[in-house]
């Protein structure tokens, strides 16, 4: 099938999995790719601070790069750039606002003078050789966000990025469903759509109704307001500053991402605040407390930002004081709900008011509900349909709802990361897999940190360690010095003395049969010490800790 | 105050946390524990199996201990038991089904006839010297479960264990609401009641509609149900069997504690099966798919439990098959979404139809939502009033509920943990504070991992260990033997031997240093190649590993 008039549909990153949206389309000797994000690790990659993709496909045909284009500003589409840029250096397309996001990034890594950004506006089309790359306004939880339709020789490609339908956005620029309705007539070949909201019936909620209940809340605060939320939704910052200014208080941002963000928002229009309202953390002393609102970070009870620093009382500038009213203006990230948790409750334990989801509308979600969903696929009504962003439940749900709103089930494929779709005009299908994978970012180390080293940071985190060592003479076979043993994470070794003195023993019985017998390799004292000491302490402690045999030769 | 007539009311446990529900109530020299339960370890807990309640105060008080008062037969109620009869061996008082499940787990630690299980039915009262103990039946998520009223000489305490208003419960028992009116007329001195879902407005959803939701399900399923829930759930069980029974499904229980507790469940007559409908998991095979129903445990997504095994193809006995219905039962306790997720995804990739929380109403709580809760303190209207069970959140709106109400907020009080109410027939005061705190179990071993091995096993999965091993020869001071390095959960070594050799040559040169200057104090030399690795692998890789100096000497 399809040689000359197919065009491949390559998901790097993000299909069966939250994050590290990346999407490689080629067609010839051309490729764009949408998205470049990361994801937050799992609670079992220890120690590792982000995941970024595994992007041996783009490397194997760099020369056919032509671009990354960016849907919108949020980490799960931005995330990895400084990273992947570095290897594979190739122009970004963006909306203003998504792009200047991105410039603090490249920034912060030091590669902006090398990177080529070109601001793009919605409505903008990209014009390569073969593919032609249009930005589509659409609606979600940060301005000036995006879908994409990249028209190919063999047809039309619709991208929804994230999306919702808001009606009533807070810059009151509605998501362009007149060209989705008139792609849609001339026909699509292929729609690729958000799934994250799949399992939610009905429609999500506008970002304005928040904005009532913000007015409601600091219509009657008595005390400073302090508001936790994404620091990438300028809109709803822009709602909380209103409210603020609404009640005469001045606006201190908090937070590395709060204080950046908001500033490239000012600065590109984003975010507009009334002269003088804006304050620095330093200043918030000189008011009274009702003149008040700090907008800050960690609406996820993340333990080293703003808001669990200020509930447990590290933060340096910010201090609870009576009256002070927080509100927690995001819902939790699945596993991050124990740790917002542990923020409310110290936050009430200190005397504070705490408002947030569970008791106040004080959130929407960003993603579309399954009756928004619909109306994409009905305006857009593709040959063809992928569904996009989430865990395989939502992607097989979303399959689901194509195939009850009419599609043909052979029309609708449900990928996962890797695997290759070639689409011509007259079919679709699955025709390989390429390399993919996470590669884990932990402190300067990208990569560093693969599967044994996490294992063994698991290992070491369930049951901790147990180092022996001994010095031994090669003449006369004999036990110079030691054993010795050094235990962490294990148990308590002062209250454990007689069992670390077993311990020394059964080293000592182990090493002296093998010496007696002549025996000194290496390979064959460790592994008997080992087993022998595993065997002991399991039946004792029924503990496993990560036994490190070390032998000294002199 | 309060001398002669005053009663203690002491948390040793389930204040401002979810589990470890432990109270001692004392009068004169008169204690009586209600409930003693476990809690599972946080995250951060690495390597702790459960987390029992620290009883120094009852071992303290040992001889006025008169017995331990269980309300129903939930871990976070009964968990502690084996370890703590250990220590403190006193009468048990519960219900059938309670001590049927209790008797299980004394068994298998092996102390049962050493205990003392006395039986009562809802109504009984247990008569002490100045205390009278009464059952009052009320209705919750398992059977069998009760509210207990203390008969002090200062009054009445209402403690309502974990309950909802069910009023069309599964076996026909209704909460006694009578008897707790009629207390409450008499006098309530004072209330503490569950506080779980007070942040949840309305009224909860009665077991039976779970019912419903089943028979609709099984009357379409084709092939095999499988359905995860909790074991201790046995409503839940029956209604599954009822359905099962309805469409001819033999059934098979499937996991240790789903097949311990449904055959305690029967036994005592608390579960009903016709006969020739359970089969064993071995048996299955013998039935057409569309003749089995198999109820199994993992409901929370654990990665041993039943569930997550047949979806990761890790049983033994159960395959994924072509129609299988998988049903979820149950909703995440906070902090295992994840996990949940994890199988699900798993499910449906391998094929398999899901149904869970989200999509249809196959699980509600067992605890009483707002409407619930003020029906009770409408019915009892305590004098005083004490939020129990529940992180400091619940018990703080749990406390403005009471005030709203129409309470004194003089009269209200939200404990936490170790604190000592003291309660006479005018006042009520907060007292003091006891010794209390949590006890790690991992393994065998009990209360032998404390905070300072949960640190390390923290550091080690964080950023891993670095070993550093050398032997020194004393009299010469020189380097006889290494240093030689084993890392663990840090870096790929092999990628890093270039790291690790700049590692050896700052060793070398510290203990050189030391040595020239003819300095073998042990601690000293240790510090300094510690400091200097350390500060030299956080400028090289951002991490900090645990470094362990280990020295020799002959």
């Amino acid at each position: 099938m399809m040689n000359e008039g197919s065009v491949k549909i390559i998901p790097l990153g993000g299909l069966g999995e939250i994050g590290k949206n990346i999407t490689a389309i080629e067609y010839k000797d051309e490729i764009i790719v949408i998205d470049c994000g990361i994801s937050f690790p799992d609670e079992d990659m220890h120690g590792v601070d982000l995941v970024i993709p595994d992007i041996t496909y783009l490397l194997n045909n760099e020369n056919k790069v032509k671009g990354i284009f960016i849907t919108h500003g949020h980490e799960d589409h931005i995330g990895s750039l400084p990273y992947i840029l570095k290897q594979l250096n190739v122009p970004l397309y963006g909306t203003k606002l998504t792009l200047g996001i991105v410039e603090n990034k490249l920034k912060e890594h030091s590669i902006l003078s090398e990177c080529q950004l070109n601001v793009v506006e919605a409505g903008d089309i990209v014009e390569l050789e073969n593919l032609k790359v249009e930005f589509i306004r659409n609606t979600h939880s940060i301005a000036d966000s995006c879908a994409i339709a990249i028209h190919t020789p063999v047809g039309v490609i619709l991208h929804t990025g994230d999306f919702k339908v808001d009606y009533t956005p807070i810059d009151g620029l509605v998501m362009d469903l007149e060209r989705i309705s008139a792609l849609g007539k001339e026909g699509v070949l292929l729609l690729m759509a958000d799934s994250t909201n799949v399992e939610r019936p009905g429609h999500s909620i506008s970002e304005r109704v928040i904005g009532e209940t913000l007015t409601r809340i600091f219509s009657k605060a008595e005390g400073r307001v302090i508001v936790a939320t994404f620091a990438s939704n300028i809109h709803r910052m822009q709602q909380i500053v209103d409210a603020s200014v609404k009640y005469k208080r001045k606006i201190a941002f908090s937070g590395r991402s709060m204080e950046e963000i908001s500033e490239v928002a000012m600065n590109l229009g984003y975010l507009h605040i009334p002269d003088g309202y804006i304050i620095s953390v330093d200043e918030i002393n000189r008011y009274s407390n009702d003149q008040i609102t700090i907008i800050t970070t960690g609406s996820q009870g993340e333990a080293m930002a703003g808001l669990a620093r200020i509930a447990f009382s590290n933060h340096r500038k910010i201090k609870i004081e009576p009256k002070d009213l927080f509100l927690i203006s995001a819902s939790p990230i699945p596993g991050n709900e124990k740790l917002i948790s542990r923020v409310i409750n110290e936050l009430f334990r200190k005397g504070a008011e705490v408002v947030y989801d569970d008791l106040e509308e004080v959130h929407v979600s960003g993603h579309a509900y399954q009756e928004e969903i619909k109306l994409i696929h009905t305006l857009a009504h593709p040959k063809f349909f992928m569904p996009v962003h989430g865990e395989y439940r939502h992607l097989k749900h979303h399959a689901n709802l194509a195939i009850k709103l009419g599609m043909n089930s052979n029309n609708v494929f449900t990928l996962e990361t890797g695997q290759v779709l070639e689409v011509s005009n007259k079919e679709a299908k699955i025709t390989g897999k390429v390399t993919t994978g996470s590669v884990y970012v932990d402190g300067l180390g990208v990569g560093d940190v693969g599967n044994i080293v996490l294992r063994d940071r698991k290992h070491l985190a369930e049951d901790g360690m147990l180092t022996i060592v001994v010095t031994l003479e090669r003449e006369s076979y004999s036990i110079i010095a030691g054993p010795d043993i050094i235990t962490r994470g294990f148990i308590y070794a002062k209250e454990s003395e007689a069992l670390i003195e077993e311990v020394k023993e059964i080293v000592r019985k182990e090493l002296n049969k093998c010496l007696d017998n002549r025996i000194i390799e290496w390979y064959v004292l460790k592994s008997n010490m080992k087993k022998s000491v595993e065997k002991f302490l399991y039946e004792k402690t029924k503990r496993r800790p990560i036994i490190l045999p070390i032998i000294m030769e002199i």
